[in-house]
């Protein structure tokens, strides 16, 4: 995609370290299947550590405790959200283009990440770590901003009428938030097919033929 | 509104009883506040008694626990909703002014019940009364109906162009469901204005030089 102003906000650096182990990962991995299969209540770090096949003592010397696992669960899913969804959007394409883009690769993300992406969204507030906190919404204004720059240039180029390229962010957001509260896996339809539906919708289709 | 098979929907009576003794919903509305306020898990029946100005013995002579109370608020939201949006919808107006019309009656709800509305948002699969769960999912469903025969009748008319009216529906649910996730009811914009940007986009905004 060409440089935007929200280019630079995308290169926050990862929290801490620049890359975790391959020892952590597992276990953040295996403490993201946990949390989503038993919810995150239900899940002890006895459970993590067994799921992990480590001590709890070298679970403890990781991790601080299981909110700093979810909260680490949650930050890295939105710091890869966002490069994820950056990658996909096509450079020279038209703003339509970029939005149905941007939204199909949200969307294949929460395929893939649902887990982690249902934790993120619940623990968006109670991340105990403030510095962890003003990173993750650093980089939520960033991905909000991609999508904004996108509608913006198409309302400038004429390529989209007169809107509110926040409120179109909030609208396009707002369908791809609310779809972990009622989208059944087991259904046909993916969440790739649904968003390429919203697109169809917000790209002309209710006025079609008021135009 | 012409008469449409969620019609029949909407006439669900109110559960176990007709009416709620003003003492009753005098708790009731004392529950709303405190809920909202304090928070659901910090609220004690106690709380809920002396702010109410009954003793407990006769908040449990009405209410068999919190969660009671808590699930009624929620399930009086959802029954008042249907009928307070049906009852705003033009019976002569467009495809596009009664789509509009739901969702200024369903965000003008919204802002004078939001306390009930997050709860009963929150409870809505935690409802201990299997009876009264299936009554709210009726009228859930009631609701969406209502929606779709919207968009269903502007398809059919050629008003809209072809879109799928679940999946055009549950892109306005979602902008309305997850308004209270971001919306600072201290700014400017109220839930009425932003549904209306929302309403601007969806009948035709983005693609308006498009036509």
């Amino acid at each position: 995609m060409t440089e935007q102003t929200s280019a630079t906000d995308l290169s926050i650096p990862p929290y801490g370290e620049d890359t975790v182990s391959e020892r952590m990962q597992s276990i953040l991995d295996t403490g993201t299947a946990l949390f989503a299969e038993k919810g995150y209540d239900a899940t002890s770090m006895r459970d993590i550590a067994s799921a992990a096949g480590v001590s709890k003592a070298l679970l403890y010397h990781h991790f601080t405790s299981k909110e700093d696992i979810y909260a680490r669960i949650a930050f890295s899913a939105t710091q890869n959200l966002n490069q994820y969804v950056w990658d996909r959007i096509p450079a020279d394409g038209t703003a339509a283009e970029k939005l149905r883009a941007f939204m199909v690769a949200a969307a294949q993300f929460f395929t893939h990440h649902r887990s982690a992406w249902v934790a993120a969204s619940n623990a968006f507030w109670s991340d105990p770590d403030r510095h962890r906190m003003e990173q993750r919404l650093a980089r939520r204004r960033a991905f909000e901003m991609m999508l904004r720059d996108i509608v913006r240039a198409g309302v400038e180029s004429g390529e989209f009428g007169d809107v509110d390229p926040a409120m179109t962010g909030r609208l396009v957001l707002s369908g791809i938030n609310w779809m972990h509260r009622w989208h059944d896996p087991e259904k046909t339809l993916t969440p790739e097919e649904i968003v390429n539906q919203y697109a169809d919708i917000l790209l002309g289709g209710l006025m079609a033929k008021a135009g």
